[in-house]
């Protein structure tokens, strides 16, 4: 056993490039010999016991180095991260080394066990977990100062002696996966294995939902159709629609969880186990001793916070939201400008001229947006919360509430305070199609072409006429570290958060929202995959097993809707003239109606399991067997206590 | 270490009695000679390895036996049933044999450490879980078959052999805990650790509730009170009485969720490990192999069970649903007779005649919510449901949506169809007047009554003058045996669940239920105590850490109470002179209020942590150090192996 690893972990023959660390230029000798020195120490010698080289190219050393690590080194690193892998039996199981052997394609010479996307996790892990001993500051830093169990990288990052760590991308399997996934036209399903394989299980999650989604919408998007064909605009049709419609969205996003957990079952990130959150990389506070792991580590009162997210951001919030309905006021009056205009001069021009309002008030309101989201980031890290996930609950209620304001608003007050509908569907129509339009154009297709002039350039500069598959390894780091970093999946999901509300919300008046929103969404699929695939740095890998405070976001929309899609049907001409006499019996019939839906849609949402009977039963599988486990541990125990007993 | 237990193992002088098994009269002799021999054969053999005697009485052996334990094999029996226990450094553990030394109180003479009711819970499991090997049936009973893994206790049961099994009351223990519980008249808590040492968590959780809930109200009755004094009937006081109640509903329903995790912490269930669930005494089936254990057992197909909750168990309960509408009216009737009657000659006996009509519809109610919770158990139990836990829900909920409808029925009718508030007052108190002092009578001190009656003929026959504590344990034993069994907290907290639907439901009307409810709940406390100690068998103890459905259902009601409360406050002519322009106006601005008091209620019971922040520190605690362990684990392996590569 011990021959058929021991040269592994020794020989650096086949040194396999996973990770990039970019220290800043001028970094001091000391402090580069210590932080390599660390990384390649062996485990029992407080390291990450990993393989460094630094990367040589035609300039000399530029303070960039490459980490791997060996085979072995990886299978204990998956063990320690807490891997679950496919058993032989097909039962997902923990990865333990002891256990090596019952794992599906394991072999101890079959590198491909674990994906490049795993290997690079590991290696963060790792990284991230390599703390400080005795060292008091980072050697050559004094000002950047250490605690025992403080992470090094961490202090590195923030005292900007490292720049960045990013893992490589593989440009062979990445143009395999871009071909599968965007490099033909075809119907079907995306790559999620594949995609799961190389970006990791929360964006390969994000690009799941995307394509559940956009396929839970076609009936939505069907049905609403020939409303628009046909011009239907009758009242019980519209009540089919709507009521159709509100049933629909609580079915899709119940069934979403079931979706979820098939894919998170066969990745594996249903059965991992949570790890420890250690503190996020910007919290800061006074030493003290942390109650719960006994470690000394910053710690900041709790109270303090209080008073900032209370006595700061909740009036900063405040203040935005009123100050976007001031400027809804405004778009308002612009609106009144440019009927008044149209009604004076009727003209072609002038009739163009009424989408304007609409078109400047949804490029202003992702410019606030935008604005609002940096506004968020800064005031959330300044709340100096301990937790990454506490720290992200804060930022996306900010950005959830200001967003939603900001964009449905002006769409409520047309509704509910001016009653126009006929504006209201023009409203939503400008609404969505342009911000659809600006996403699209803001989030990929920009950094598209300003990546791709950036490479033309880099290319042009170093004179070769080489493709992207021939580059060397030194250009493929040197142009990998220039391109943009993925901040993650928050921004994909808020914007299909907001084009659920512009589907849902007022569903019975614009049934044709669902239409765009389909065919945004077809494009959107490409233009994310392209953006992952060729405009940003690849992203590390983040084993997750559901999409999180997203799908209570969703929910909460989708109940939001029930009350709004009964009033309006409420308000429409139609419905008023089956009740002549009393308006009074018009809206008890509709508050009776909406308490109904949403009755239903609770006890919907309650009846239908959360997971689907073949997860659950596996999920009971294995909980079976760790229970067995342990009583056979009892039961050892006992019977060697009875063996001593008859033996004494 | 070896001296020290062994021969508490083998000696059967210090034999303790814990649990009493009842065989049925003229049961075979070699029937008892095998169940007696796996009872006390050893672990390894398959036994139970516990301690087994023949109660032997005046009149001779009589096919009662005695079970016990030693103090090992009880000690071995805590860590296979979970037991979670305080620790020398105050943190809670789950007990292990190995680890037994860092446990509080913990000594190897000290046989106090484990309480009885959990000597006994354990007993109990262990006999539960004495599996058949390979016998195909009961010895000298064919008809009673058994399989590889199939309880034997169960089957024994079932098949009417075993005619009971229940834990020993402790003479010396019960006067001491009856002594401070009810024994005295005193303001103050319940001794509610005592009462979860002798009578288990889930017991000890329902008095902590139901005391809970008195303390909760006590502020709705101190507010109450005023009203009913003065006659209060303005707008605007019931408006805030009600708004007030209805957040106060929201909040002790949050709190509770703390209390409830401080509480079951200190008792160690917190922490508890889920049991794997075995298939419940009276499920049958064809014998198959479960997917999920890889045992054979009866199978029973789900499509089945689903047939008959739906074509049968559901057209039944609409059934019952629909009589007790009709019982409803002929109660309106008689109400409209009884009024008319009061008309035409105005006497004081007419007067009372007045209430006649709402008793009997109270006795009517109670008499037919009994009837019907027979029928929901023939029915549940019909429906064949594997676990206990499923058949538990069906039946909650079956009898749930009844008793709603059977006791607020008449109420909804009158305060939204009749629109009569005075009536609604007057049906209200009677009602729930009615149906306290019926519960009382009837779960207690009916009971308790000829529970007295019983004891005095038994110690007649025995003709002698002994009090309780000078039993012999073969007269404690068969006056036991023949006392009533304690089928659970489920009536109890229905009771309080329908109370709490008379208080809250229709509290802007009748502010002084909540006074009612309060007087109710403390000789509830009494009445409830005294039937635990002194009319029912002791029940075994079964860990538990919440209230279950209970919780759900109990915020249910609370929603629910939010959208009646505001019905009947527009209602109010008060709230009709506001808006005496536009009926219009007032349902709309009701409907607002509604759902303005729903999502706070909601973004309440979201931002209330469920679990106080100490506990979550500790708990938190645990989980980081079980992860360090694992990472200890891995670590120390991985330094095995550095150690075998140097040395290679």
């Amino acid at each position: 056993m011990v021959e058929s690893w021991s040269f592994l972990d020794t020989a650096e023959s086949n040194f396999r490039p996973l990770v990039v660390i970019e220290l800043a230029k001028g970094t001091k000798e000391e402090t580069i010999e210590w932080f390599t020195k660390r990384i390649v120490d062996k485990k029992a010698n407080g390291g990450a016991q990993l393989l460094i080289k630094p990367l040589v190219t035609e300039n000399g050393v530029e303070n960039i180095y490459l980490v791997g690590a060996s085979h072995l080194r990886l299978l204990l690193g998956a063990e320690a991260v807490g891997l679950v892998k496919e058993c032989s039996d097909n039962s997902m199981r923990t990865f333990t080394y002891s256990s090596r052997k019952t794992f599906k394609h394991f072999a101890d010479d079959n590198h491909d066990f674990l994906t490049m996307a795993e290997c690079q996790y590991i290696i963060k892990h790792e990284l991230e977990n390599l703390r400080a001993k005795d060292e008091k500051m980072i050697p050559g830093y004094p000002q950047a100062k250490l605690y025992p169990g403080k992470s090094i990288v961490r202090r590195l990052l923030t005292s900007g002696i490292l720049v960045q760590i990013f893992p490589l991308h593989d440009r062979e399997e990445l143009k395999k996966l871009s071909h599968s996934w965007y490099g033909r036209v075809k119907i079907g399903y995306q790559p999620l294995d594949d995609i799961r394989c190389y970006f990791g299980e929360t964006i390969a999650l994000y690009f799941g939902f995307l394509e559940y989604f956009t396929f839970a919408l076609i009936p939505m998007a069907v049905i609403g159709i020939p409303y628009y064909v046909f011009a239907w605009e009758d009242y019980d049709k519209y009540v089919i629609f709507a009521t159709f419609n509100l049933l629909w969205s609580t079915v899709i996003l119940e069934v979403w969880k079931r979706m979820c957990a098939i894919l998170t079952y066969r990745w594996g990130t249903l059965l991992m186990k949570r790890q420890f959150e250690e503190p996020r990389p910007g919290f800061h506070g006074v030493l003290g001793i942390n109650p719960v792991t006994g470690r000394e580590e910053p710690m900041y009162s709790s109270i303090k916070r209080q008073l900032r997210i209370y006595l700061v951001s909740l009036p900063f919030v405040c203040l935005c939201l009123y100050f976007s309905l001031y400027v809804m006021m405004i778009y308002f009056d612009l609106e009144q400008w440019a009927l008044d205009y149209h009604k004076e001069n009727e003209s072609n021009f002038s009739s163009l001229m009424l989408y304007v309002p609409s078109i400047i008030y949804a490029v202003v309101i992702e410019i606030m947006n935008l604005i609002y989201r940096y506004a968020a980031e800064f005031l959330t890290s300044w709340e100096n919360h301990r937790l990454e996930s506490s720290y992200q609950n804060h930022l996306i209620l900010k950005v959830l509430v200001f967003n939603f304001l900001n964009c449905f608003a002006s769409l409520f007050y047309i509704a509910f305070v001016m009653f126009d509908m006929k504006l209201l569907r023009q409203s939503l129509a400008t609404l969505l199609i342009t911000s659809q339009i600006l996403n699209q154009f803001a989030e990929s297709l920009l950094p598209y072409w300003l990546q791709k002039r950036y490479n033309r350039r880099m290319k042009k500069r170093m004179c070769s006429k080489k493709t992207d598959m021939d580059l060397s390894l030194a250009e493929q780091v040197n142009m990998e570290k220039e391109m943009g970093t993925y901040l993650g999946t928050f921004d994909d999901y808020l914007e299909l958060f907001l084009q659920f509300g512009y589907v849902s919300l007022f569903s019975c008046v614009y049934p044709l929202a669902a239409v765009f929103a389909v065919l945004n969404n077809i494009t959107e699929i490409y233009s994310d995959a392209l953006k992952m695939c060729r405009v940003y740095k690849r992203p590390f890998a983040e084993p997750t097993a559901n999409i999180g405070v997203w799908q209570l976001a969703f929910e909460t929309m989708s109940v939001i809707s029930v009350v709004t899609n009964c009033i309006l049907i409420g308000m429409s001409p139609e419905v008023d003239a089956l009740f002549p006499d009393s308006k009074m019996d018009l809206v008890l019939t509709v508050a009776l109606v909406e308490h109904l839906l949403l009755a239903i849609k609770f006890i919907m949402a309650f009846v239908i399991p959360d997971k689907p009977r073949d997860i659950q039963m596996k999920l009971a599988k294995l909980e079976f067997e760790s229970l067995e486990a342990l009583k056979q541990q009892v039961r050892a125990f006992q019977m060697q206590l009875n063996f001593l007993l008859i033996h004494h």
